[in-house]
Protein backbone atom coordinates (compact mmCIF):
# COMPACT_ATOMS: atom_id res chain seq x y z
CA UNK A 1 0.00 0.00 0.00
CA UNK A 2 1.11 3.43 -0.69
CA UNK A 3 0.21 7.04 -0.18
CA UNK A 4 1.54 10.22 -2.18
CA UNK A 5 0.44 13.58 -0.59
CA UNK A 6 -2.49 12.11 1.09
CA UNK A 7 -3.71 10.10 -1.49
CA UNK A 8 -3.98 6.15 -2.40
CA UNK A 9 -1.84 5.64 -5.25
CA UNK A 10 -0.79 2.15 -6.80
CA UNK A 11 2.94 2.13 -7.57
CA UNK A 12 3.24 4.15 -10.73
CA UNK A 13 2.25 7.44 -9.26
CA UNK A 14 2.45 10.48 -11.48
CA UNK A 15 5.38 12.24 -9.63
CA UNK A 16 7.13 15.15 -10.42
CA UNK A 17 10.83 14.10 -12.19
CA UNK A 18 12.76 17.10 -11.10
CA UNK A 19 12.31 16.29 -7.30
CA UNK A 20 15.04 17.15 -4.94
CA UNK A 21 14.56 13.73 -3.10
CA UNK A 22 15.52 11.85 -6.37
CA UNK A 23 18.10 14.39 -8.47
CA UNK A 24 19.85 15.00 -5.20
CA UNK A 25 19.09 12.45 -2.08
CA UNK A 26 17.71 16.06 -0.77
CA UNK A 27 15.20 14.35 1.71
CA UNK A 28 14.34 12.36 4.81
CA UNK A 29 13.16 8.86 6.40
CA UNK A 30 11.59 6.79 8.95
CA UNK A 31 10.95 3.40 8.81
CA UNK A 32 8.37 2.11 11.46
CA UNK A 33 7.46 -1.18 12.57
CA UNK A 34 3.51 -1.69 13.33
CA UNK A 35 2.95 -4.60 15.90
CA UNK A 36 -1.04 -5.18 16.36
CA UNK A 37 -2.21 -2.04 14.23
CA UNK A 38 0.01 0.07 16.30
CA UNK A 39 3.33 2.28 15.03
CA UNK A 40 5.89 1.69 17.85
CA UNK A 41 7.35 4.59 19.57
CA UNK A 42 5.80 6.84 16.76
CA UNK A 43 6.11 9.93 18.86
CA UNK A 44 10.03 9.06 19.14
CA UNK A 45 10.22 8.90 15.23
CA UNK A 46 8.15 12.07 14.35
CA UNK A 47 10.35 13.72 17.13
CA UNK A 48 13.50 12.74 15.12
CA UNK A 49 12.03 13.75 11.84
CA UNK A 50 11.34 16.82 12.82
CA UNK A 51 14.32 17.52 14.37
CA UNK A 52 16.30 16.40 11.52
CA UNK A 53 14.30 18.51 8.86
CA UNK A 54 14.51 21.81 11.18
CA UNK A 55 18.18 21.15 10.54
CA UNK A 56 18.08 21.33 7.03
CA UNK A 57 15.40 23.98 6.56
CA UNK A 58 12.93 20.87 5.04
CA UNK A 59 9.42 22.28 6.15
CA UNK A 60 7.52 19.05 7.67
CA UNK A 61 4.14 19.53 8.36
CA UNK A 62 4.26 16.32 12.15
CA UNK A 63 0.34 16.24 12.28
CA UNK A 64 0.14 15.30 8.47
CA UNK A 65 3.36 13.06 8.51
CA UNK A 66 1.74 10.99 11.49
CA UNK A 67 -2.19 10.85 9.66
CA UNK A 68 -0.03 9.36 6.96
CA UNK A 69 1.72 6.82 8.76
CA UNK A 70 -1.73 5.95 10.90
CA UNK A 71 -3.24 5.68 7.23
CA UNK A 72 -1.52 2.87 6.95
CA UNK A 73 -0.78 0.88 9.99
CA UNK A 74 -4.65 0.29 10.64
CA UNK A 75 -5.86 -2.86 10.04
CA UNK A 76 -4.45 -6.85 10.01
CA UNK A 77 -0.84 -7.71 10.40
CA UNK A 78 1.95 -6.55 11.70
CA UNK A 79 4.03 -4.72 8.93
CA UNK A 80 6.30 -1.54 8.00
CA UNK A 81 5.40 1.41 6.91
CA UNK A 82 7.81 3.80 5.57
CA UNK A 83 7.38 7.85 5.41
CA UNK A 84 9.45 9.84 3.12
CA UNK A 85 9.53 13.26 2.92
CA UNK A 86 11.52 15.09 -0.12
CA UNK A 87 12.32 18.49 -0.73
CA UNK A 88 9.68 18.01 -3.43
CA UNK A 89 10.64 19.98 -6.84
CA UNK A 90 13.67 22.09 -7.49
CA UNK A 91 15.62 23.87 -10.79
CA UNK A 92 18.95 21.94 -12.03
CA UNK A 93 22.26 22.89 -9.46
CA UNK A 94 22.30 22.47 -5.84
CA UNK A 95 20.90 25.84 -3.75
CA UNK A 96 17.85 25.49 -1.84
CA UNK A 97 14.61 26.18 -3.50
CA UNK A 98 13.25 29.82 -1.73
CA UNK A 99 10.41 27.61 -0.61
CA UNK A 100 10.44 23.90 -0.63
CA UNK A 101 7.46 21.84 -1.80
CA UNK A 102 7.57 18.81 0.01
CA UNK A 103 6.29 15.43 -1.53
CA UNK A 104 5.44 13.05 1.33
CA UNK A 105 5.38 9.37 0.54
CA UNK A 106 4.34 6.19 2.92
CA UNK A 107 4.41 3.06 2.32
CA UNK A 108 3.65 0.01 3.77
CA UNK A 109 5.14 -4.08 3.63
CA UNK A 110 4.41 -7.01 5.50
CA UNK A 111 6.58 -7.33 8.50
CA UNK A 112 9.12 -9.79 7.50
CA UNK A 113 8.69 -13.43 9.05
CA UNK A 114 11.52 -14.15 11.37
CA UNK A 115 12.96 -10.54 11.46
CA UNK A 116 12.30 -9.62 14.89
CA UNK A 117 15.34 -9.86 17.70
CA UNK A 118 17.13 -12.16 14.69
CA UNK A 119 20.72 -12.91 15.41
CA UNK A 120 23.26 -11.25 12.77
CA UNK A 121 26.51 -11.57 11.78
CA UNK A 122 28.82 -8.58 10.56
CA UNK A 123 31.55 -8.35 8.20
CA UNK A 124 33.54 -5.11 8.63
CA UNK A 125 33.76 -3.39 4.97
CA UNK A 126 35.62 -0.63 3.54
CA UNK A 127 33.36 2.48 3.40
CA UNK A 128 33.81 4.04 6.82
CA UNK A 129 31.07 6.68 8.15
CA UNK A 130 31.74 10.34 8.23
CA UNK A 131 30.93 12.30 11.31
CA UNK A 132 31.18 15.80 9.69
CA UNK A 133 28.33 14.86 7.02
CA UNK A 134 24.83 15.31 8.61
CA UNK A 135 23.62 12.08 6.20
CA UNK A 136 25.78 9.94 8.67
CA UNK A 137 23.49 11.28 11.72
CA UNK A 138 20.14 11.27 9.83
CA UNK A 139 17.68 8.78 7.44
CA UNK A 140 18.62 10.58 4.80
CA UNK A 141 17.53 9.81 0.87
CA UNK A 142 21.41 10.02 0.63
CA UNK A 143 21.62 6.20 1.68
CA UNK A 144 24.15 4.90 -0.81
CA UNK A 145 27.16 4.57 1.36
CA UNK A 146 24.74 2.07 3.44
CA UNK A 147 23.26 0.09 0.73
CA UNK A 148 26.96 -0.54 -0.68
CA UNK A 149 28.79 -1.35 2.57
CA UNK A 150 25.58 -3.74 3.07
CA UNK A 151 26.53 -4.99 0.15
CA UNK A 152 30.06 -5.67 0.63
CA UNK A 153 29.08 -7.30 4.11
CA UNK A 154 26.97 -9.44 2.44
CA UNK A 155 29.48 -10.79 -0.71
CA UNK A 156 31.71 -11.48 2.36
CA UNK A 157 29.67 -13.54 3.96
CA UNK A 158 28.48 -11.49 6.50
CA UNK A 159 24.27 -10.63 7.71
CA UNK A 160 25.21 -6.83 7.87
CA UNK A 161 28.17 -4.43 7.69
CA UNK A 162 30.45 -3.54 10.70
CA UNK A 163 31.44 0.20 9.39
CA UNK A 164 33.80 2.08 11.40
CA UNK A 165 33.72 5.81 11.33
CA UNK A 166 36.81 7.86 9.50
CA UNK A 167 38.69 7.81 12.84
CA UNK A 168 39.19 4.35 12.96
CA UNK A 169 36.82 3.94 15.77
CA UNK A 170 33.22 1.55 15.75
CA UNK A 171 30.26 3.50 14.38
CA UNK A 172 27.83 0.98 13.41
CA UNK A 173 26.34 -1.37 11.39
CA UNK A 174 24.82 -0.37 8.17
CA UNK A 175 21.04 -0.64 9.30
CA UNK A 176 21.65 -0.92 12.92
CA UNK A 177 23.32 0.90 15.84
CA UNK A 178 25.36 -1.17 17.94
CA UNK A 179 25.80 -1.81 21.81
CA UNK A 180 29.01 -3.75 23.22
CA UNK A 181 28.46 -5.21 26.86
CA UNK A 182 31.14 -4.60 29.00
CA UNK A 183 30.45 -6.35 32.43
CA UNK A 184 26.84 -4.97 33.42
CA UNK A 185 28.03 -1.72 31.41
CA UNK A 186 26.46 -1.21 27.77
CA UNK A 187 28.53 1.07 25.82
CA UNK A 188 27.02 3.04 22.01
CA UNK A 189 29.33 5.51 19.84
CA UNK A 190 27.95 8.78 21.00
CA UNK A 191 25.73 10.25 17.44
CA UNK A 192 29.39 12.45 17.26
CA UNK A 193 31.26 9.41 16.03
CA UNK A 194 28.97 9.44 12.61
CA UNK A 195 26.12 7.03 13.74
CA UNK A 196 22.11 7.75 13.37
CA UNK A 197 20.28 8.65 16.95
CA UNK A 198 18.52 5.30 16.24
CA UNK A 199 15.13 5.08 17.91
CA UNK A 200 15.15 1.63 19.48
CA UNK A 201 18.94 2.85 20.04
CA UNK A 202 17.40 5.32 22.76
CA UNK A 203 14.95 2.83 23.66
CA UNK A 204 17.73 0.39 25.03
CA UNK A 205 19.63 3.27 26.68
CA UNK A 206 16.35 3.90 28.61
CA UNK A 207 15.32 0.28 29.27
CA UNK A 208 18.86 -0.57 30.61
CA UNK A 209 18.70 -0.15 34.00
CA UNK A 210 15.64 -2.72 33.68
CA UNK A 211 17.91 -5.48 32.65
CA UNK A 212 20.42 -4.63 35.68
CA UNK A 213 22.19 -2.81 33.16
CA UNK A 214 23.84 0.77 33.00
CA UNK A 215 23.95 2.64 29.21
CA UNK A 216 26.32 4.53 28.71
CA UNK A 217 27.15 6.81 24.97
CA UNK A 218 31.22 6.62 24.68
CA UNK A 219 33.30 5.82 21.63
CA UNK A 220 34.43 2.38 20.82
CA UNK A 221 37.77 1.82 19.52
CA UNK A 222 37.93 -1.75 17.38
CA UNK A 223 40.13 -3.13 20.93
CA UNK A 224 37.34 -2.52 23.21
CA UNK A 225 35.00 -3.68 20.91
CA UNK A 226 36.87 -7.31 20.19
CA UNK A 227 36.90 -7.58 24.19
CA UNK A 228 33.53 -7.07 24.93
CA UNK A 229 31.38 -9.30 26.68
CA UNK A 230 28.65 -9.22 23.89
CA UNK A 231 27.69 -7.39 21.08
CA UNK A 232 24.52 -6.52 19.48
CA UNK A 233 22.94 -4.02 17.04
CA UNK A 234 19.40 -2.19 17.25
CA UNK A 235 17.02 -1.27 14.60
CA UNK A 236 13.42 0.12 14.16
CA UNK A 237 12.53 -3.44 12.35
CA UNK A 238 14.63 -6.05 13.95
CA UNK A 239 14.45 -4.38 17.42
CA UNK A 240 17.67 -6.09 19.02
CA UNK A 241 19.66 -8.07 17.01
CA UNK A 242 22.77 -10.47 19.23
CA UNK A 243 25.69 -10.18 17.31
CA UNK A 244 26.62 -13.96 16.73
CA UNK A 245 30.11 -13.46 14.58
CA UNK A 246 32.53 -10.49 13.75
CA UNK A 247 34.62 -11.09 10.60
CA UNK A 248 34.19 -14.99 11.56
CA UNK A 249 35.26 -15.06 14.74
CA UNK A 250 31.85 -16.33 17.13
CA UNK A 251 30.55 -14.52 19.84
CA UNK A 252 28.51 -15.19 22.82
CA UNK A 253 24.95 -14.19 23.58
CA UNK A 254 24.82 -13.81 27.31
CA UNK A 255 21.48 -13.63 28.81
CA UNK A 256 21.03 -9.67 29.53
CA UNK A 257 21.03 -9.10 25.99
CA UNK A 258 18.20 -11.64 25.80
CA UNK A 259 16.24 -9.95 28.75
CA UNK A 260 16.73 -6.69 26.79
CA UNK A 261 15.88 -7.71 23.82
CA UNK A 262 12.20 -9.16 25.77
CA UNK A 263 11.85 -5.26 27.32
CA UNK A 264 12.48 -3.57 24.36
CA UNK A 265 10.22 -6.49 21.95
CA UNK A 266 7.78 -5.18 24.80
CA UNK A 267 8.11 -1.50 24.69
CA UNK A 268 7.24 -1.44 21.24
CA UNK A 269 4.01 -3.69 21.28
CA UNK A 270 5.95 -6.85 19.73
CA UNK A 271 6.51 -8.59 22.93
CA UNK A 272 3.74 -11.23 22.57
CA UNK A 273 5.47 -12.98 19.61
CA UNK B 1 12.23 19.10 -21.84
CA UNK B 2 12.62 16.03 -19.81
CA UNK B 3 12.68 12.22 -21.02
CA UNK B 4 11.97 9.19 -19.35
CA UNK B 5 13.50 5.84 -20.55
CA UNK B 6 13.36 6.83 -23.92
CA UNK B 7 9.97 9.03 -24.31
CA UNK B 8 9.27 12.40 -24.18
CA UNK B 9 7.30 13.55 -20.74
CA UNK B 10 6.02 16.52 -19.09
CA UNK B 11 7.06 16.84 -15.82
CA UNK B 12 4.88 14.83 -13.98
CA UNK B 13 5.30 11.49 -14.80
CA UNK B 14 3.58 8.04 -14.27
CA UNK B 15 7.25 7.08 -11.54
CA UNK B 16 7.34 3.95 -9.33
CA UNK B 17 7.94 5.41 -5.95
CA UNK B 18 9.64 2.32 -4.76
CA UNK B 19 12.27 3.19 -7.29
CA UNK B 20 15.78 2.90 -5.20
CA UNK B 21 16.91 6.35 -6.82
CA UNK B 22 14.43 8.23 -4.88
CA UNK B 23 14.13 5.99 -1.87
CA UNK B 24 17.85 4.96 -1.20
CA UNK B 25 19.50 7.38 -3.65
CA UNK B 26 20.93 5.10 -5.72
CA UNK B 27 21.98 5.82 -8.73
CA UNK B 28 24.14 7.68 -10.59
CA UNK B 29 23.96 10.88 -13.37
CA UNK B 30 25.90 13.27 -15.67
CA UNK B 31 25.64 16.81 -16.40
CA UNK B 32 26.57 17.72 -20.00
CA UNK B 33 27.28 21.38 -21.29
CA UNK B 34 25.80 21.27 -24.91
CA UNK B 35 27.52 23.97 -27.02
CA UNK B 36 25.48 24.64 -30.61
CA UNK B 37 24.18 21.56 -30.54
CA UNK B 38 26.63 19.60 -29.37
CA UNK B 39 27.62 18.01 -25.99
CA UNK B 40 31.05 18.56 -24.75
CA UNK B 41 33.20 15.88 -23.91
CA UNK B 42 30.81 13.51 -24.75
CA UNK B 43 32.45 9.98 -24.62
CA UNK B 44 34.46 11.33 -21.52
CA UNK B 45 31.22 11.70 -19.32
CA UNK B 46 29.81 8.03 -20.86
CA UNK B 47 33.27 6.32 -20.01
CA UNK B 48 33.26 8.01 -16.91
CA UNK B 49 29.11 6.85 -16.32
CA UNK B 50 29.97 3.04 -17.39
CA UNK B 51 32.95 2.97 -14.89
CA UNK B 52 31.22 4.34 -12.06
CA UNK B 53 28.00 2.21 -12.90
CA UNK B 54 30.69 -0.87 -13.13
CA UNK B 55 31.51 -0.07 -9.85
CA UNK B 56 28.38 -0.33 -8.32
CA UNK B 57 27.01 -3.09 -10.65
CA UNK B 58 23.92 -0.81 -11.87
CA UNK B 59 23.48 -2.11 -15.60
CA UNK B 60 24.25 0.88 -17.83
CA UNK B 61 23.35 0.97 -21.87
CA UNK B 62 26.04 3.50 -22.90
CA UNK B 63 24.13 3.71 -26.66
CA UNK B 64 20.89 4.32 -24.94
CA UNK B 65 22.18 6.72 -22.53
CA UNK B 66 23.80 8.82 -25.65
CA UNK B 67 20.63 8.84 -27.94
CA UNK B 68 19.26 9.91 -24.97
CA UNK B 69 21.73 13.04 -23.90
CA UNK B 70 21.80 13.39 -28.10
CA UNK B 71 17.48 13.81 -28.64
CA UNK B 72 17.54 16.52 -26.22
CA UNK B 73 20.83 18.31 -27.36
CA UNK B 74 19.62 19.04 -30.84
CA UNK B 75 18.13 22.27 -31.81
CA UNK B 76 18.76 25.87 -31.09
CA UNK B 77 20.48 27.74 -27.77
CA UNK B 78 22.90 26.63 -25.52
CA UNK B 79 21.83 24.27 -22.82
CA UNK B 80 22.54 21.69 -19.80
CA UNK B 81 21.66 18.14 -20.22
CA UNK B 82 21.17 16.08 -17.07
CA UNK B 83 20.93 12.01 -17.53
CA UNK B 84 20.13 10.30 -13.91
CA UNK B 85 19.92 6.40 -13.97
CA UNK B 86 18.66 4.73 -11.07
CA UNK B 87 18.65 1.48 -9.87
CA UNK B 88 14.97 1.23 -10.67
CA UNK B 89 12.37 0.06 -7.86
CA UNK B 90 13.18 -2.57 -5.58
CA UNK B 91 11.68 -4.34 -2.15
CA UNK B 92 12.07 -2.13 0.94
CA UNK B 93 15.98 -2.39 2.46
CA UNK B 94 19.07 -1.94 1.47
CA UNK B 95 19.89 -5.68 -0.52
CA UNK B 96 20.43 -4.49 -4.27
CA UNK B 97 17.73 -6.12 -6.46
CA UNK B 98 18.67 -9.09 -8.36
CA UNK B 99 17.95 -7.97 -11.65
CA UNK B 100 18.03 -4.03 -11.64
CA UNK B 101 15.38 -2.37 -14.12
CA UNK B 102 17.03 1.43 -13.96
CA UNK B 103 14.90 4.17 -14.90
CA UNK B 104 16.64 6.56 -17.09
CA UNK B 105 16.00 10.41 -16.79
CA UNK B 106 17.21 12.73 -19.28
CA UNK B 107 16.59 16.75 -18.81
CA UNK B 108 17.26 19.56 -20.28
CA UNK B 109 17.76 23.67 -18.89
CA UNK B 110 18.67 26.49 -21.06
CA UNK B 111 22.84 27.18 -20.79
CA UNK B 112 22.30 29.43 -17.19
CA UNK B 113 23.79 33.35 -18.52
CA UNK B 114 27.06 34.33 -17.44
CA UNK B 115 28.21 31.06 -16.14
CA UNK B 116 30.95 30.52 -18.47
CA UNK B 117 34.26 30.79 -16.46
CA UNK B 118 32.38 32.75 -14.35
CA UNK B 119 35.07 33.45 -11.17
CA UNK B 120 33.88 32.70 -7.70
CA UNK B 121 34.78 32.90 -3.97
CA UNK B 122 34.90 30.61 -1.71
CA UNK B 123 33.71 29.70 2.00
CA UNK B 124 35.21 26.84 3.93
CA UNK B 125 32.40 24.83 4.99
CA UNK B 126 32.15 22.14 8.23
CA UNK B 127 31.23 19.04 6.12
CA UNK B 128 34.19 17.09 4.54
CA UNK B 129 34.41 15.02 1.76
CA UNK B 130 34.83 11.43 3.05
CA UNK B 131 37.71 9.43 0.87
CA UNK B 132 36.18 5.81 1.65
CA UNK B 133 32.58 6.88 -0.20
CA UNK B 134 31.90 5.91 -3.60
CA UNK B 135 29.69 8.70 -3.25
CA UNK B 136 32.55 11.37 -2.85
CA UNK B 137 34.18 10.24 -6.07
CA UNK B 138 30.89 9.26 -8.07
CA UNK B 139 28.15 11.25 -9.21
CA UNK B 140 25.76 9.44 -7.18
CA UNK B 141 22.22 10.55 -6.46
CA UNK B 142 23.41 10.26 -2.83
CA UNK B 143 24.19 14.26 -3.10
CA UNK B 144 23.15 15.73 0.37
CA UNK B 145 26.88 16.64 1.77
CA UNK B 146 27.14 18.69 -1.66
CA UNK B 147 23.50 20.18 -1.39
CA UNK B 148 24.27 21.27 2.27
CA UNK B 149 27.90 22.12 2.29
CA UNK B 150 27.00 24.65 -0.99
CA UNK B 151 23.97 25.92 0.90
CA UNK B 152 26.31 26.50 4.12
CA UNK B 153 29.22 28.36 1.95
CA UNK B 154 25.96 30.63 0.39
CA UNK B 155 25.25 31.57 3.72
CA UNK B 156 28.43 32.41 4.63
CA UNK B 157 28.92 34.69 1.75
CA UNK B 158 30.78 32.35 -0.55
CA UNK B 159 29.26 30.97 -4.31
CA UNK B 160 30.59 27.78 -3.48
CA UNK B 161 32.10 25.80 -0.64
CA UNK B 162 35.57 24.68 0.21
CA UNK B 163 35.56 21.39 1.00
CA UNK B 164 38.38 19.45 2.94
CA UNK B 165 38.53 15.65 3.09
CA UNK B 166 38.41 13.94 6.51
CA UNK B 167 41.77 13.70 6.96
CA UNK B 168 42.08 17.85 6.86
CA UNK B 169 43.72 18.33 3.26
CA UNK B 170 41.49 20.06 0.37
CA UNK B 171 39.74 18.56 -1.63
CA UNK B 172 37.22 20.00 -4.04
CA UNK B 173 34.18 22.81 -4.10
CA UNK B 174 30.51 21.24 -3.43
CA UNK B 175 30.26 21.38 -7.20
CA UNK B 176 33.74 21.31 -8.57
CA UNK B 177 37.52 20.11 -9.03
CA UNK B 178 39.88 22.62 -7.41
CA UNK B 179 43.23 23.36 -8.89
CA UNK B 180 46.30 25.32 -7.36
CA UNK B 181 48.70 26.51 -9.49
CA UNK B 182 52.17 26.78 -7.98
CA UNK B 183 55.24 28.77 -9.99
CA UNK B 184 53.76 26.86 -13.64
CA UNK B 185 52.70 23.61 -11.65
CA UNK B 186 49.22 23.38 -11.97
CA UNK B 187 48.15 20.65 -8.83
CA UNK B 188 45.19 19.06 -8.10
CA UNK B 189 44.09 16.80 -5.41
CA UNK B 190 43.94 12.87 -6.87
CA UNK B 191 40.69 11.13 -6.71
CA UNK B 192 42.01 9.51 -3.52
CA UNK B 193 41.71 12.61 -1.38
CA UNK B 194 37.75 11.95 -1.80
CA UNK B 195 36.96 14.30 -4.97
CA UNK B 196 35.25 13.21 -8.22
CA UNK B 197 36.64 12.19 -11.37
CA UNK B 198 36.21 15.49 -13.19
CA UNK B 199 35.30 15.80 -17.22
CA UNK B 200 36.86 19.14 -17.23
CA UNK B 201 39.21 18.41 -14.39
CA UNK B 202 40.42 16.02 -16.90
CA UNK B 203 40.57 18.14 -20.23
CA UNK B 204 42.52 20.91 -17.44
CA UNK B 205 44.93 18.46 -17.07
CA UNK B 206 45.39 17.08 -20.91
CA UNK B 207 45.53 21.53 -22.18
CA UNK B 208 48.18 22.33 -18.83
CA UNK B 209 51.05 21.71 -21.43
CA UNK B 210 49.75 23.85 -24.20
CA UNK B 211 49.17 27.06 -21.19
CA UNK B 212 52.84 26.55 -20.57
CA UNK B 213 51.82 24.63 -17.47
CA UNK B 214 52.78 21.17 -16.21
CA UNK B 215 50.27 19.41 -14.36
CA UNK B 216 49.85 17.06 -11.23
CA UNK B 217 48.00 15.28 -9.31
CA UNK B 218 48.97 15.90 -5.41
CA UNK B 219 47.21 15.60 -2.12
CA UNK B 220 47.02 19.44 -1.37
CA UNK B 221 47.09 20.31 2.56
CA UNK B 222 45.73 24.39 3.43
CA UNK B 223 49.18 25.62 3.79
CA UNK B 224 50.11 24.38 0.61
CA UNK B 225 46.80 25.94 -1.09
CA UNK B 226 46.70 29.09 0.74
CA UNK B 227 50.47 29.37 -0.51
CA UNK B 228 49.33 29.10 -3.91
CA UNK B 229 49.87 31.64 -6.98
CA UNK B 230 46.32 31.46 -7.88
CA UNK B 231 43.22 28.67 -7.59
CA UNK B 232 40.74 28.32 -9.99
CA UNK B 233 37.80 25.31 -9.83
CA UNK B 234 35.91 23.29 -12.62
CA UNK B 235 32.94 21.29 -13.68
CA UNK B 236 31.14 20.85 -16.73
CA UNK B 237 28.86 23.71 -17.03
CA UNK B 238 30.66 26.79 -15.71
CA UNK B 239 33.93 25.26 -17.20
CA UNK B 240 37.53 27.21 -15.75
CA UNK B 241 36.32 29.68 -12.66
CA UNK B 242 38.66 31.47 -11.30
CA UNK B 243 38.91 31.82 -7.46
CA UNK B 244 38.54 35.39 -6.51
CA UNK B 245 38.36 35.20 -2.51
CA UNK B 246 39.18 32.09 -0.15
CA UNK B 247 36.99 33.21 3.24
CA UNK B 248 37.13 36.92 2.79
CA UNK B 249 40.81 36.52 1.28
CA UNK B 250 41.47 38.04 -2.22
CA UNK B 251 43.27 35.84 -4.64
CA UNK B 252 45.01 36.74 -8.14
CA UNK B 253 44.08 35.58 -10.68
CA UNK B 254 46.86 35.76 -13.45
CA UNK B 255 47.03 35.08 -16.74
CA UNK B 256 48.01 31.31 -16.85
CA UNK B 257 44.36 30.86 -16.00
CA UNK B 258 42.74 32.78 -18.47
CA UNK B 259 44.98 31.02 -20.98
CA UNK B 260 43.86 27.70 -19.98
CA UNK B 261 40.37 28.80 -19.67
CA UNK B 262 39.88 29.77 -23.31
CA UNK B 263 41.27 26.36 -24.42
CA UNK B 264 39.60 24.45 -22.20
CA UNK B 265 36.23 26.35 -23.66
CA UNK B 266 37.38 25.50 -26.97
CA UNK B 267 37.98 21.98 -26.12
CA UNK B 268 33.88 22.43 -25.56
CA UNK B 269 32.87 23.86 -28.80
CA UNK B 270 31.96 27.37 -25.93
CA UNK B 271 35.17 29.35 -27.62
CA UNK B 272 32.83 31.79 -29.38
CA UNK B 273 31.23 33.13 -26.86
Amino acid sequence: MLRLNGAAVDGAAPFDLADRGLTLGDGLFETIAVFGGKPALLGEHLDRLERAAAEIRLPVDRAFCEAEILALAAGEGDRIVRLTVTRGAGARGLALPEEARPNVIAASSPYPKGALNVPIRLATVSVRRNPTSFASRAKTLSYLDSVLAFDEAKRAGGDDALMLNTDGRVASTAMANLFALVGDELVTPPVSEGVLPGIVRGAVMELAEKAGLMATERSLDIEAFDRADALFATNSVRLVMPVTMVDGLRRGTPDPVARLAALVARACGAATR
